[in-house]
């Protein structure tokens, strides 16, 4: 299935211009599919968990900080990951989900990807910082598209201005103009952390069937593996040339 | 000099009624005094960094707690103070003041009561948020009745509302009735907490000259060590009587 994001491929027919199915619909209507309803709910508690992990981490990386300057701009990005959290959970309990029981499904996956890229320092703390950002937003992106109009706004909403982006991308070009040699431990460092969150992510897909179903397109009846693939690749994809971007090899 | 807020003695002519001097003027007026302008200066670098200091050890904090739904509070508490240093910084910088290098004399005596105060579990986590919130608005209020008109409704801004309170003294009410022995335990945390908080304020009082100037009445001439003593002990007392509220012997 194709995505409202990938505008540097050609169209693919099928879900080129107004929203079908699904996606058409808002979440009063689409949620009386159970097995779409049972998605929303894991999908919701999952991104939900993500931000407050994120929020943990960012605030566990302030600490980590050169300068006062630096430390609040990170508290500032854990703070704006918390409102989303917030939204988040806000929305889970509207539709009749409880938080915890959503987020649980997901907190194992993703306190081993922290657990496994812990930074052990303040560049390596931004490098991650942005990169997750970066595939979290990719991932948003990848799954609006498949969402009811009501759950659509929700998510493209905790998309934006966490600011990540900016300020890492900032600091880590000064520091590899300052030392190139940077440059190749922060490369390394990237691809670890990659490589880390597809592992989690495909442990994640595996384990939770209505999620994985509706990432897939929501074919009812079973989920298309190949395609999982071709979602990750995609994500690979603009990781790779964000990295590039940033002057480090992927 | 008698309080605004200490409304359980009687009034001392002298100040009750309407504000006088700094206290009836606003900023631009009050700032012409050069020693006025750096005693707030001070006091605004001192209130940010505390509050980028209980941002970092709330979302540290978070860590320790036993469910999602307290990891979400402590995470919103945190966040609340981010917000408050945001607007405490916004200030620096609108009064021409660099935030970093009001901040920093201060960074000492903070990191050093957090490092001699680290909890070493949920309960003391949450007992410590409790007492150090709740010294800090105390500490806010003896010294918002000094303070130029503008300075002063920030100040009482940022007083309000992190919710540390009501959430902490459920979950260690909680824990006491569950198991008494807690009670005697948190009480001795409690006291450390206090003690530690005392050093660290005297460290700073004898190290700000215009800062301890202004808490003690703007008296310009030198400072009363024992109206700073005196003022000490009001924080005291208001925290023994919060600690016996709370099942805590102080």
């Amino acid at each position: 299935m194709r995505l409202m994001t990938s505008s540097d491929k050609p169209e693919n027919p099928e879900t080129a211009g107004a929203p079908t199915g699904v996606a058409a619909q808002d979440w009063a209507t689409a949620a009386a599919d159970p097995q779409y309803r049972a998605a929303v709910v894991d999908l919701l508690g999952a991104l939900a968990y993500g931000e407050l992990a994120a929020f943990e981490r960012l605030a566990e990386d302030a600490k980590l900080a050169p300068t006062l300057a630096d430390k609040a701009e990170l508290a500032k990005m854990a703070s704006a990951e918390f409102h989303h959290f917030e939204r988040l959970r806000n929305r889970l309990t509207e539709i009749g989900a409880e938080p915890a029981a959503a987020m649980d499904p997901f907190v194992a996956a993703l306190e081993s990807f922290h657990k496994q890229t812990a930074p052990s320092d303040w560049l390596e703390g931004l490098v991650k910082a942005y990169v997750g950002d970066s595939i979290a937003s990719d991932f948003y992106r990848e799954v609006a598209a498949r969402l009811d109009t009501d759950t659509r706004e929700l998510v493209l909403a905790v998309l934006d201005d966490t600011g990540h982006a900016e300020f890492a991308v900032e600091k880590v070009r000064a520091a590899i103009d300052a030392d190139p040699r940077v440059g190749g431990r922060l490369a390394l460092w990237a691809r670890r952390l990659m490589g880390e969150a597809l592992s989690q992510s495909q442990r994640v897909v595996a384990d939770r069937d209505a999620l994985s179903t509706m990432l897939v397109g929501g074919v009812a009846d079973g989920f298309d593996l190949a395609e999982v693939g071709r979602m990750f690749t995609r994500i690979t994809e603009a990781h790779t040339k964000r990295m590039a971007a940033l002057g480090l090899a992927a």
